[in-house]
């Protein structure tokens, strides 16, 4: 027995006897694991997934299921939208920034399309419907949408606009309603396991075990309390998910989630990250989070959204992230939706209304003076916005931030207001630093020997910017690109 | 010979004879090194600094020379100020977080005035005068001054106001004008010297040694090109300062710094953050800087700073580096200041002018509209924000952000504007996370023998706010703590 509450490796000289044995041994089994345990079993390796919980899924399952693609797929062609890996690339430059990674932003954009046909061959269904309204996810399957502001100011002015939110079609009627997540993972999870990957369920990884020349060769796992010695003849790949459940790493490296964690697993603490720490490796922006927005995107892009002083800070047009992103690490989690009864009651009958439609607004008035004193805003503090957003807006204009002319309209009277202080809550984006082979890199710069990783225990496309789809796009694509440098280590 | 250019530890059985052996090796001799260095010593340790350039003074000697100490300084008290550690604590858990380590913070507070004592019997002095005028530092060597934005809101409300930046006095007449960090060093280093402290100038750190378990017995380092094995027979102390100057890590940590670091020396290439993570240490914090901002205090507080939309959105009047961080992080590094003629010459008259004065504003105009239209902002944005300001400020005050009344008064006209877009420059202050005693922990949670570290390669502190001082203070504070520690183990 060694001691499974250290996240210290093990040398292998210590392992008496190996319980299991696998080519390549993948730890988690959501979206980059399963992706890296077919391109292995496909590569000629045997493989074995250990996983946490009782079934696949992670994550993902869980999730609406974007996946990040682009630059001309067949689903964006068939539906009237140009693009090209070079247009995407700098779109993703642009709101992903700054200091991304470039390589791995050129690199994913330049694989997009085959990755696009790599899903499908493996039975994800992309049903050929464009969604155009407002909002998080379509409310049906239709398979695109935009999903990162690229329709939006600013990124309407640098980039040729294209929807790239790719979402898998509810192709299975026996199963009912799921997720696209679900969607997307149940195909993938089938295909692994008829190449015949093997997998243990309730099996959670401990430790990493390595060898005199410091390569990763095993890991000891734990089933129901029992220790099981895990021989990777090839190597590891760590695709154990975010650190959003992790305490202490929040408190340390991403505070402003702290007590907010949302779309994420309680699975998801850190343990990948913590394992490859201990042998050295390399780590990049863990400060990075996505932010969801729980305002109705229907209604935003009808009001105007203001911070806690009363000033409009982003075009509410743009993806919900990005209002997300804006609201708590730029405006301290402090914003209001303001809105008139006219756009209320045309919001109200569009047919995506959302459970949110319920709620019925925080404050009602006859006057933007009365509303913001009901506020407890200063005099004339939103009044000064609203006078300034309708001077323009009666010309269909948006000087200030550039929300698209469709949505513009002069604020006018009966008008309420939302109280959206703190509709936040967010996933870690941070991780381990990974090579294009998505190799774990050490602090050195080399690569750690034996040792791979993917999806949200790395980190990915994203330096602090997010689009939804990036984390199925980046974990499915450099999952597969995992799988592959094991098998062949 | 060994590999120098790798990060990764060697290990003891591969050094076939020790060059050099101290009980404690200090790599760096700024703030942290020196009183590290100081209090090994005294602590019976035969005391060996290593220092990459050809001095003393790292970082610290070319800083202004705050030191951030308070709970009732003989300093604070014989100026009239009260202060507790209590109170001391309330503002940093406030200023400094969210995700500030708490334990930290209190230990310091507590041992606050202790370590005062300590400065001034080390040969630190200060000088019994308070500096109260708006700025960045005192014009001359006046003791104490507001260094963190204690007296402004949103903190004055929070707790008791307290200056707390403690400035060592220019004493020694034959080395002329010099700064206050240079006069911290200097009585630091002396000391450290007089107690038969060890030094090897033009020595550079490149790996750590480590034995059989694992625990920290020396380095390898170079001088002039030769390799040479440094013994430590009881720890080594990193005290080599921040990651400015490393463009990976700035990219990958901390990419709002890119091209813009400050107040930082180029040997802060955060080589004692690397050494440490290839030995599985923890990090915390690593997107936390310090931002300067370099517009004029005296200008600031007369005129209303406005972002790219021509909105305020912080008090004029609080410590300009939360003004910094405020405009870099959450308004893309965005200002503009607008200030009334008479307000101009005004702050042109004050016996602190800068040489900031000298550059004219950037637009004149004889009213709002006129020169919202010349800085191209939006019609009615820039007037709508003087408008409301105005209002209030007839009767003294500013509701929105709570500037003191002292310095409230309506803008008038003719008026100006200064073009501060892109205004500023900091440098890092995350880095390996240290307990109380400044042991390295190690990601298991544990520390790691033989190893430890304060200073900016550390992250101490600060989990994103910043006061000034705060450097030199946790630099001096848990470096004495440092070389105790290593004197012991």
């Amino acid at each position: 027995m060694s001691d499974t509450s250290t996240v210290r490796p093990l040398r292998a000289s210590a392992v008496t006897e190996w319980d299991e044995r696998a080519d390549v041994v993948v730890a988690g089994y959501g979206i980059a694991g399963v992706c890296a345990a077919i391109e292995a079993a496909r590569a000629g390796a045997q493989v074995l997934i250990l996983e946490r919980t009782g079934g696949w899924g992670g994550a993902a399952a869980m999730a609406g299921g974007f996946i990040y693609l682009g630059g001309g797929t067949p689903l964006q062609r068939t539906l009237g939208f140009e693009d090209t890996p070079e247009n995407m690339e700098k779109f993703l430059l642009a709101a992903l920034g700054p200091g991304v990674d470039k390589a791995k932003i050129a690199d994913y954009c330049r694989g997009s399309v085959e990755h696009y046909h790599w899903l499908v061959a493996n039975g994800v269904p992309f049903r050929e419907a464009f969604w155009g309204e407002p909002g998080w996810e379509p409310p049906h399957d239709e398979g695109l949408m935009y999903s990162g502001g690229e329709n939006a100011a600013p990124f309407n002015q640098l980039a040729k606009p294209a929807p790239r939110g790719h979402v898998p079609r509810y192709a299975d009627k026996r199963i009912g309603r799921k997720s696209g997540g679900y969607m997307l993972m149940k195909p993938l999870a089938e295909t692994a396991e008829g190449l015949g990957v093997q997998v243990r369920y309730d099996t959670r990884i401990r430790r990493l075990v390595v060898d005199d020349t410091d390569r990763v060769v095993g890991a000891i796992v734990t089933r129901f309390g029992k220790e099981i010695a895990v021989r990777a003849e090839r190597g590891i790949v760590l695709a154990t998910g975010s650190f959003a459940y992790e305490q202490r790493m929040i408190e340390g490296y991403a505070p402003r989630l702290i007590g907010r964690p949302a779309a994420a697993i309680e699975e998801h603490d850190g343990i990948g990250i913590r394992l490859a720490q201990a042998l050295g490796a390399d780590l990049a922006h863990m400060d990075a989070t996505e932010v969801a927005f729980f305002g109705d995107p229907q209604l935003l892009v009808r009001g105007i959204l203001v911070n806690g002083r009363g000033q409009r800070y982003i075009p509410e047009d743009t993806y919900p992230g990005r209002i997300g992103q804006a609201t708590l690490l730029q405006q301290d989690n402090q914003a209001y939706l303001v809105i008139d009864e006219q756009s209320y009651e045309e919001a109200l009958t569009t047919v995506t209304a959302t459970p949110f439609f319920r709620q019925p607004p925080t404050w009602a008035a006859e006057t933007v003076a009365e509303l913001e004193a009901e506020m407890g805003l200063p005099a004339q503090a939103l009044q000064a916005t609203v006078d300034t957003y309708n001077l323009h807006a009666q010309d269909g204009k948006d000087p200030l931030l550039g929300k698209k002319p469709e949505w513009v309209r002069p604020i006018g009277t009966p008008l309420a207001a939302f109280d959206m202080r703190g509709f936040t809550a967010g996933f870690t984006l941070g991780g381990l630093r990974t090579d294009l082979d998505s190799r774990v890199v050490h602090v050195s710069g080399a690569p750690i020997a034996g040792l791979f990783a993917a999806g949200r225990c790395t980190s990915g496309l994203c330096a602090g910017g997010y689009v939804s789809g990036a984390s199925l796009g980046d974990g499915s694509f450099y999952g597969r690109r995992a799988g592959i440098a094991a098998a062949k280590s």
